[in-house]
Formats: C-alpha cells, sequence, structure tokens
C-alpha cells in the first residue's frame, strides 16, 4: 500500500489502477493488523500449483471489491437513489470485513481443524471485536452485513448473486491465473446497476453482461477453482492435516508456530469461538506461512505417512487424479487400497491417506433466494432466468456434480 | 506495414504484437494493390458510430487471422498431423484472401447495387484472377477455400463454425470496440486443436473454452454488430443507397467517383462479375470512401430526402429505433408513415426512406453442417452438443430472430 | 458513441474504458456537425501504412483529453484547488475544442492549400461561430483558450508542455500502434498534478515519471510520428497535392467534392477564414474522405506524373527514403534527379516530384515558454530541468534535425 | 503449472500467455525439488508491502527469461545464427538455473546471515549438484553460464546489460507492481537482437527501444525497487535479523524451523556452501515461509527489542525515513538515537536497532564490461553510448547515490 504523507491515500493495484481509499474509517480499517493479516492469506490457496500466477491475497481481493462498491455507490447516487454518506461508509466496510474470517487454505482447515465453524461467523467476531474497539462505528457496518437494516439493497452489494466480491474475484482471479474466461464486464454490470422496490437490479440492456458473467463464473469453476490438479493438492491437504491432527492426539510432537498448535492440539468448536476472544485472538495470527512452514519441516518428520505426504506438496510431486460424472466403482476402490498399502508397506487402514474419493459441485445460478433481477423501461422487473428472451438460464441453475478419485502416480 | 529491407517481414499488429510474414508467397500477396484496398474497408461498416473505436479494417483481420493459421499449424504439426510446407502455405494463402470480395458497407450495397451476389463468390473470382496472374501458384489455395481438397480439416481452418476468421474477428472487434465480452481465449482454443478422422476437433480440456468462445460470439452479436443504434445507421445506408439508386435510373446525375457511378448506374448481376474482368476491376476499385464522400456531397443535393437521409448520417442524427421478439403493428406502422409524410412534406409513397421495419436474426451454433466436435481421450469424438455434460448447447442452436422499427426522432 | 436515451451519456473507449460527458454542455458540443466532422479526421493521418491500426480519430483523440481533464479537475479540487463548476465546463470545453481547426492529413495540407493557415487559428473561428450560435456559452472556455482567463493554469490544461492532450495523444497512439514505448503513467501523473503560483506543477513523487513521459514523447517521435515510412508517405501527398493544385492552376479538371474542389482552385488565405464564415463552413465538409477519395480517382487521370504519384500512395508503393543527421550531398540529389527524369521519361523540371530532400526536427522538452515545474515538500517550485538530480533533461533540451532524401525505388 | 499428460508441457504465465517447455532436460529441471523450492521465494521481497501485487516468485520470473530465451534464439537464428539444439537447451537451462542461489529476502540475508556469499555462487553449487546427478547434462549449461564456452554471446543472453533475465523482470515487475513505467518493448528488443564479432548486438533500428529500456529500468529502480517504504521494511528486516542472530548467539532460544534455526545459530561462510553438500541440502530448505513465520513468532518473544521490531514488519507499522543527496548530520543521528533510547527505556548502545542511516545506489548502464553495442547496416559496431546521436546515454552511467535516514515514527 502507498499512502502519501498528505493523507492523500492510494493503493496501487495492478487490476484497476489507482485505489482510493474513500474515508478515515475504511483507512483505519485496513491498517489495523486484524486487516493486515490478509496480506498473508492467498486467495486461491494451492491454485497457484496450477496457475503460478495465482498468489493474490485476500488483502487485494477485499480492497478491490471495496473499491467496485465505491463505484457502485456512485453509479446509483447519480440514478437517484438516496445513499447517504454513512451509509456509503457501512457498506464499504462491510466489503471490507466480509471475507476477514478466513483462515488459510480455508477448505482445508474447514474440514479437520475447525470443524463446524464457518468463516462468516469468524468475520462477524472479527466485526463486533473491531466495533469495541471503534466505540461502535460499525454499528451500521454490522447491521448491512446481517442484512437487518432496513435498505435492503445495500446488502445486496455486500452479498448476493450480483455482489461486488464476485464482479472483484472473477476479474482478478482471470488476471492473475491468466485464464481470459473469466474476464467479465465488470465497468458495465457496475454502470447498468439500479434499485427498484429495494432490490438491486439490472437495468434490460445489461442483459447479455450478466449472462456473460454468470457463464465466466461457472468456465471460472470448472477450470480454475475445481480444476482437477487443484482439487489433488487441496485434498492432499486435507489428508496432510488429518494425520498431523491424528498424530497430535496421540501425543505426538509436532513443529509448529504457537498459534496452529493451539489449533491442532485443541480444535476450538464454534462456542469457542464466540464465547472466548482469546481464540480469535489466536486465530489472528495463524496464516499461509505457518502452515506451510509446518508442512515443510513435517517432510522429515519420523511419521512414514506423514512426511510422504507433505513431500509430495512441497515438491508438487501430486496423485494422480480422475474425474468424472459417476460415484466410482466401490471394488476399483478397494483394491487400489490394497495395492497401495502393500507398495507402500503401511496398514490397510492407512492407505485412505493416499487412494479416497469425494465430490465438487457447482451451480452457476441459484433459482431461490436473492435472485437477479432485470428492470425494463417501464419500471417492471423479472426474474432474469424469465427475461432473458435469447437464452435458457434455467438450464445453469442446474447443480452439477463430479466425482473424483484420488492414488499414486506409479501403482 | 512495417517491413525491414532485409525481408525480415513484420507487421506491427495491436492485438497481437508482431505478426510474421510466413513466406514469400503470403509477402507478394499482401503486397497485391488488389489486397492493399482492404486497407480502405472497415470490418464494422458503421459501428463506430456507437463505438468509436470499431475503425479496424478487412486488412487487419485477414492479417491477424492468417497469423492464428500459422500458430494453429503449428501446434497441429507438434501434434504428429501431417501438413506439408506447400499446404501451408495455401491456407494462409486462403485465410488471407476469402474476405476480398467484401465491398465497402457490405451488408448495405448487396441489399441495393450488387443484389444477388455472394462476397464469397467475388473472393473467389478475386483468387482466380490472381492465380492466372501468379502462374498457378494458387491452385492448392482455391482447391483448399472451395473445399475440393482431400485434407478436409485444412478448409475447417478456412471457414468452420471454429475457423480462424472468428476467432480473429471476435478478439480483434473485442479490441477495438472495447467490449471486454467478446475476448476469448483464443490461445487455449488453438492449443487444444487436433484433427481426428480428417476432421478438426476440440480436444476434451478444451470443451468450456468452446462453450465460452460460443457465448461470446453470441453476445457480441447482440452488443456489438446487431446493436440497435447499428442497425438503425445502417439501414439509413440502405435507404441513402435506395433513393440514390432510384434517382440514377431516373437520369438524375450523382456526385460518385467513376467506381460507385459504374455500380449506381449499371449495377452488374453475378454473370457479370463471372464473366466480365473489368466489372471485378472496377469493383476493385470501390471502397468505403468512395460511398462516404457522396453521401458527403449528396447532403447538398436538391432532391430532398436524399439530402435529409444523408445528413442523418454524416451528423449521426439517427432514426429512433424500437426492437422487440415480435412482428410490429401494421396499424402503428401505418399511422407512422402517415404522420411523417405530413410532417416532411414528402409523398406518402416515400415514408418509407423515415418509417421501415424489418428483422436481423442470429444463431450460436449451428447443428447442421461441419459441427464442433470433441476428441476424448479414447480417441472418440463426439458433437459437442452433446459432449457437454454441464450445459445445453442445444439451446445455442435456436435462431433467435428480433423485430425492429425505424421512425423519424420528432415526430 | 453509446448515449442511452435517459441522459446517462457514456462514450466506450478502448483506451480508458467508460467515458462519461461531464455536463450539457459538453454533450451538446459532441452532438454538433462540427464535432461530428472529427469522426471522420484521422489523428495519425497517413501513419497507418507503417501501424495498420492507426485508424484512430481526432474525434476519439479529444474525447480521450475531455476525460483526462476531468480527472484532473478531480484531483485537483481534492487538493484544495479552487475550481468552479463552470471553470471545469469551460476548461472542459476547451480541450474539446482545441484540435477542432486541424484538417485532413494537417501537415500535407498546410504545405499547399492552406499555406499561412495554422490549425489552431482555425480552432478559434469555429470556437467563435459556436459561441454566437450558442449566445456566449463559450465566452469563459474561449478566454481560457487563449490564455486570458485570470487562473492560468486552467490554460496550462490545455495547452502546455503537460496538457491534456499530450497525456491522451502518447497513450492512444501507443495503444493503436501497438508500440509500448510510449505507454506512460498518465493515472500516476495526474494524480501527481498540483498548482502553485497560479502554475500547474507536478508534486516531486512524480519526477520519474514526468521524465519518463518526455522520453517516451521523444521515442514516439522517431518511432511512430517521424517514423521514416511515414515521412516517405506524407511528403508523397504533399507532392500528390502540388501535383493536382498546378494542374488546377492551369485550368485542369480534377475529379473532386465541392469542397476540396474550393480549396484546391481557390486556396483561401487566413483573412478568408477570418472574415468569411463560407469559408469555414466549406473548410467543415473537408475531410480524410475527400483526399482520399481524389487520390483515388486521380490514379487514373491522363497527367502521367499525378496518375503515378497516386497510384504509389493508394498501393503503397512508397519511394525508397534516406535518412541521416547532416545535409544530402547536392552533387548526389542532381544526379538522381536527371536519372528520374529519363527512366520516367518527364521533363528534369518535373523530376522533383520524384526526387526531393527535406528535414524534420523535434525536441523532446523545451526550456522557454511553459516550463514544467516541480513542488518539492516545503512548497518550493523548481523547473524540472534542473529539479532531476538523476539525469540531464536538458539534453532532451536539444532540438534534434534529421534529413531525408526521397527517390524513387527502382533507379 | 499447467502440464497436460501428453507431454505437451505447457505453463499458464498471465504475462506472456501460454510457455512452452521447450525439452526433456528443461522438463526435469523444472520438476527438481531445487527448482520447485522457487515457488516459494518471492521476487521482490517485501516490495508487497508497497505494492501489494508484487507476490510473484523467482520461479515465475526464470521461467519467464527462459521463455524469452527461447524467443531470442529463434529469432537470432532466422538471421543466420549458427545455434545448435545442445546449446539452446543448455542457454535456457543456465537462464532457469542462474537465480536458483536465491534465498528468502536476498538482501537482507546477504547482510546478516550469510553474509560472504554470493548468490551466483550458490546457483553454481546448486548446478554442480544437478549435473552429478543427471550425469553430466549440464556440463554445456555450466561452461555456458561461467563463461568459458567459445560462443560468447550465448553466456551474454544469460548475463548481461540486456540479458533475459532483466528484459523479463522490468516486464513482470511492472505487471505485478501496476508500474506501467516499466513495460518495454521487449518483444520489439528481442526481434531487434543479431550477433556480430560473437557478440550480442542490437541493430540501429532499435536503438530508441534500449534507451527506453535503459530509462525504464532506472525509473524502476527509484519507483519500485528503491522505493523509500520498501527500503524501510527491509533495513527493518535487517535489524530483526541481526537482533535475532546477537540473541542466538547469546544461547537465547528462537522459534525456528531446522533450516532456518541452522543458519541463525550457525553462519555457514562460503567454503562450508562449497566444500559441505549439506549445507546447501538445508539451504534448499529455506524460504519465505521459514523467515515469516518465525517473525511472526517472534512477535510475541520476551526480548523487547526483537518483539517490537518484528511486530512493526508484521502490522505494517514501518518507521519513518527520510532520503536525500547528502549524508545526513552526525548530531542529529545522535540526538534521535539518545531520544529513541529514551522513549523506548532501552539501552543507547541498542538505539541503532530503531534509527540508522545508510545509502542505496544506482547505476542504469555501465560503461566498463560488457557494453550494448549497436549494429549498423554497413556492419559496423559501435557502443551505444557514442551510437545514440540523440540523447547523452553517457548521463545515465553515472552512479546515482541516495542516503536515507530511518527513525521511529512517533518521536
Amino acid at each position: 500500500m502507498q499512502l502519501s504523507n498528505n493523507k492523500k491515500k492510494i493503493i496501487n493495484d495492478p487490476v484497476y489502477g489507482f485505489v482510493k481509499i474513500p474515508s478515515d474509517l475504511i483507512y483505519d480499517l485496513i491498517e489495523h493488523p486484524y486487516f493486515q493479516r490478509l496480506r498473508r492469506i492467498k486467495q486461491l490457496g494451492l491454485t497457484n500449483l496450477v496457475y503460478p500466477g495465482a498468489l493474490h491475497t485476500r488483502f487485494q481481493h477485499v480492497i478491490g471489491a471495496m473499491s467496485l462498491t465505491v463505484q457502485a455507490i456512485e453509479i446509483l447516487k447519480g440514478k437517484g437513489i438516496d445513499i447517504t454518506d454513512e451509509e456509503k461508509d457501512a457498506v464499504c466496510a462491510a466489503v471490507l470485513l466480509h471475507d476477514m474470517g478466513h483462515g488459510p487454505f480455508s477448505h482445508a482447515l474447514e474440514h479437520v481443524l475447525i470443524k463446524d465453524v464457518d468463516h462468516e461467523i469468524i468475520s462477524l467476531a472479527f466485526m463486533n471485536s473491531l466495533n469495541i474497539e471503534m466505540n461502535g462505528k460499525l454499528d451500521l457496518c454490522i447491521s448491512i452485513f446481517k442484512n437487518e437494516y432496513k435498505k435492503k439493497f445495500l446488502h445486496q452489494l455486500v452479498s448476493s448473486q450480483l455482489d461486488m466480491d464476485r464482479l472483484d474475484y472473477l476479474r482478478r482471479d482471470s488476471f492473475y491465473t491468466g485464464v481470459q474466461e473469466g474476464v467479465i464486464g465488470h465497468d458495465r454490470i457496475i454502470n447498468m446497476l439500479n434499485v427498484s422496490d429495494d432490490e438491486m437490479v439490472i437495468e434490460e440492456k445489461g442483459i447479455y453482461s450478466i449472462e456473460k458473467f454468470l457463464i465466466a463464473r461457472r468456465l471460472m469453476y470448472w477450470q480454475v477453482y475445481l480444476h482437477k490438479t487443484v482439487i489433488a493438492a487441496e485434498t492432499l491437504l486435507v489428508k496432510i492435516l488429518e494425520r498431523a491432527s491424528m498424530l497430535a492426539e496421540s501425543g505426538n510432537e509436532l513443529f509448529a508456530s504457537p498459534a496452529f498448535y493451539y489449533f491442532l492440539y485443541n480444535k476450538p468448536d464454534k462456542k469457542a469461538f464466540l464465547l472466548n476472544d482469546d481464540v480469535l485472538n489466536i486465530y489472528s495470527e495463524l496464516d499461509d506461512f505457518d502452515i506451510t512452514n509446518s508442512i515443510k519441516v513435517w517432510c522429515n518428520h519420523e511419521d512414514k505417512i506423514l512426511s510422504e505426504l507433505c513431500k509430495m506438496l512441497r515438491d508438487r510431486k501430486l496423485s494422480r487424479i480422475e474425474i468424472q460424472s459417476q460415484k466410482f466403482d466401490e471394488g476399483r476402490i478397494a483394491e487400489l487400497l490394497k495395492v497401495t498399502a502393500i507398495k507402500k508397506q503401511i496398514a490397510l487402514a492407512d492407505a485412505h491417506y493416499f487412494v479416497f474419493t469425494d465430490s465438487v459441485k457447482n451451480e452457476a445460478y441459484s433459482l431461490d433466494g436473492f435472485n437477479i433481477k432485470v428492470l425494463y423501461k417501464d419500471g417492471k422487473t423479472l426474474d432474469i432466468a424469465n427475461a432473458s428472451d435469447q437464452y435458457n438460464i434455467t438450464a445453469l441453475a442446474n447443480t452439477v456434480t463430479k466425482y473424483f478419485l484420488c492414488y499414486p502416480k506409479n501403482l
């Protein structure tokens, strides 16, 4: 972040150019250690093993999303929508903080170490903690975040099927992976936003851009976020944490920073997060660096399974992975487990660290909940699934499920 | 074009960077006056009245398409497909020449002045003429262009639902209009090309890119090529040519370059093009500059209708245009014609120059003819409409028709 | 230009994305036929013969410059500089109109047809004419343009060594030619603008960006604007106009639109422009299309010299050109003239149409007049030539002169 | 890295698009754990604290430089320069491995932990080790790297004032920081490369591009690499390592991964690196994650100085820094040290951790050693400092030194 001394605050962003910090509140939030921690959490976890450029952080993402929010609010105000400066500030803060609860490699962590704790709950815990520190300055922000504020469309800027979060991450992930498929006309979409009946809507002229946005998002899912090598890497990380967790439970000593150690050996649950400020504080010390550093050290751990899994990740010697629309055959899996146990000289009961199957799913457009509405010139609105006469958006609403099977390369 | 003296021929292209001219044959074709004429024909006709940057020419487009062809051929050869140097040269030449028959503002011209003559027929006439001049060097090129050559996939690079022409124009039109919706992963698509059973196919991994390509093309149609203001401008041009043509028939003198004059006053048909070399030669002298210059001069013509139509185009005071999925009401049109005749003090029979309706249509994917096929790892191929388990490409195969109605702004 | 019905006026620009039209005054100016004419005048004349993408128009350029002006004014206001809405509008109008006097291929035209008339004088004539039509709404704009307004820094946004004109054209010409050398950090420069003592200054942190800007401009001169093939083409156009002009004087009939005809046969001088509104009106009908169309027709003119010169341009068979730091040897030129006369079977006195020498010059930074000043944190300012301790900007202030010699390729 | 199963190896690079892996040797090198380690070492150390996007790794950089090398070699071969496939492979390998010796935050590390060991020595040690493992396949690569091979120009592609390393890092750092000033015409430069008298030269037409390249590099130095906030962060890291090192020497226990621990407590010298394979192996386990993770843990260390320094870095609460052309006044420094000691309640002898001065220097073009030579059409070559008649490149050869002073913000 490049801030000139005289408080004309500007952040250099390779995606949008110069991003201005719109207010002192936003500035203070960005300066807070809780927020600076997002500099150390990659937006796309292990995706860089497939797309080496995908090293951007949640810090960059939320600042980008905040900058789109400022743009959107100015467009809406230009169209006569009433938004006060205080509301603007609060929405920007909400966009900035909505992802704060993310831990390092969230997906893997949420599978093993903080099992029943959703990152949005932790985001809220952070907001509440900051709000106390800031003497209630975040009251409105929290109210919008929780969708308790009267102007519902403000919440939709923060969280909906067309929120600033999605607009930014598609654009940004596309930029850093180099996958042009994700480039969307975010400028055009933002210019076409409007509010009708207290709901965010898109003007009729923007209908094709929305369709393209939904398609782009779907394609980014299959091409990047759920790319099969990414899945192989992320499930490997889950297996590593499972093994480490098991070893921790059995009293083995594992190299870990104090923060990581706490989570490995204590596994706090949702209640602990909500009731105990210390847990939140320890969590705030945890980032990509703790996990990756431990994995590197564990490559030399005496537990053969742990060290082998860790080396596979460190040196990018990933499992073979197959992906298909149907479940994999049980018999084949059993056979693979058996062969693996023999080959690696481990117990059959441990072979599941190397051979496993699971599924991923994605739906491009959700028909329930906050649908995207199109605003016509006559003032009427229509769900985009019904509005678009050229294309069957309903088809995008099908949940697509894919099954994958991982197993060692040289069986 | 920037050519260094020592025959290392390079063209500077803002879209792809440096484009290399692959051979002497290609160099000689580019240097030919028939080809240089394409520098004076805009790729997108009057689209620049909506997107001011859309001034790129057919010259730039075919050179871009040729450069993608070179890339595609190298990828295919790297995959073991047998393509000789002579074949490579011939395909590149075919791509380079396939659009040569386009006249200025083709759409309008083909409606009025060269009514039954398709631009592909004229392209072929140009190729034959060049082939004579070049002593048969274009034999193979012409054979591929006419799809008479044994290796059918070479023709598909020139003309199919996934040809280099489309890959280039989507990318290029997107660049010059600034409409990001048209950006496609052309690199990725080209990398995924393969040949199976003498047909161009796309490898399984490229399936999402193709889907995105089809969507991008469809969106570019509605957002750019068939943008309603573009339709208003292009139909206005048709009306101008109709009026001028009628005046010419009635013996009125109109300012025009000799080439344009010939077409206005003689209206050669298909036979004339094929049998009479002079017609082709005169046609080769016709470009955007003749038409636009005449229109500007006609702004001061004594025929009130012609001069008003011309001023509307020159000064970008276009008609109002409505667009919808159903035909427009006959009664309403009759009423508009009547009011216009009165308001403009012209005969009712002439009101159709200012009030008219017609339709445009587009289908994103055609199910008949050369479908796009997906190649699986086991060597099987499948039409993409059946292959893509995530999405209903069949939906894209529906022809979408839209009706429009133009009438003066201040009735 | 894409303007939505409901007056939210937006222009799609591939360089900056969406450009907003800031006010009704600006909107009305853009809609005026005088301004729409700029759509038909290329920014870089014949440069597209070397860089095929360089087809952008003066229309696009001045709208881009206007958009940078809006940005600059907002930055300055954010720093506490007092600029009223009326002043903002007037500066924007001045930037928009400052190039309006440009004719087609200005350089060539100013050499032959409107010999002593600077384009700035014609711009002013247009402004005065528009001002009468608009009942004095352009008073302030004209005052700023003529540098008669009290706030001198407003004029510097319109015209100085760091004006919005230069920032836009470097960025834009770089974009359309594909020459990355011209890319400048215009965002950064604009962010570093400030006002001190009623003068535009650049803050200390922007010093490197300015240096880079001066270098980029110098390189664009030698690589693009004064590229030797561009010089060959533009001097060829001068020769064509000279020959046509001579033929006109001798009573020969030449194909030309009425507007072009008027200038060819009457050659109005400065006084005519200033005193006679008709001349301005005829001039407003003249653009690239008139000139190019005539040249194409003249390819078949019976005057051998004219037709050959025109074919050279139309078919891009340009002269050989040599360029060097010293004047060319008189003896060699005489010899070339003689050989050319023989070879082409023309009079020696006419050989100068094919063999000629002249010079071009450029200085990257001018030491006299409105220098670029750097503002230090202590409030002091210094000319950048003295300020930059790393680099000798004074060196950039040297005028570089190069001599060129053109002659037929196959002597 | 995205590798398709069938060995058509491609890496997705957001800067250049698809990068092809040219041979099996290169593929095997990239797959080696020594090389994969470069994924965990950022190219620009702590620069992301100023430019948040600057998170790209040495892995990406050397692959980019390798890809430019392939391009350059193909251009040179096209100009008739004799380069065998084996030589091509060896140069590519040398470019790929030339930076392998870099440790995390090299600058800081080389100041404190591996004091007299240059990263090039370690690169060579890695190459030798790999060469043994690969049975001499890197013989030619090492010979070129050490400039012992007969064709000197091959070494110049790896290391010179115009090597592929510089071309890539300027382009790449510019992309990731968003500082457009660093964009260079690398395509153009590579196209203008040639070989004369066994030396890499640039053809006359490329002279402006080189000038621009030198300026761009100089500006990137002052705007990015030596940006004052970057200096503040990097010197802070040096201070942290100094303090940790001192504590280690005094027998304090510090949290560190085994690899980092080894370097903190043993400080191996050059001899150790060269003679002891274990040191190289331990070094290969050290990357950004070890250092950053320790610093985060040390924030809670009982040593007040260490913990405060670490918090400053973690939370981005950096020192104030002043920068100027002259040395700072001794008296002022002494005073700052005294005030700091009092304010922070530490010994005066320890105040130097918070208050310190040093200098940075840069020269844009070096006049000694491998100068950049320009090749004229007549075959002569000239040092660019003498060749460029437009500009005084000699001025760029001056070493610019700047002094900086860091001290706590709230004294």
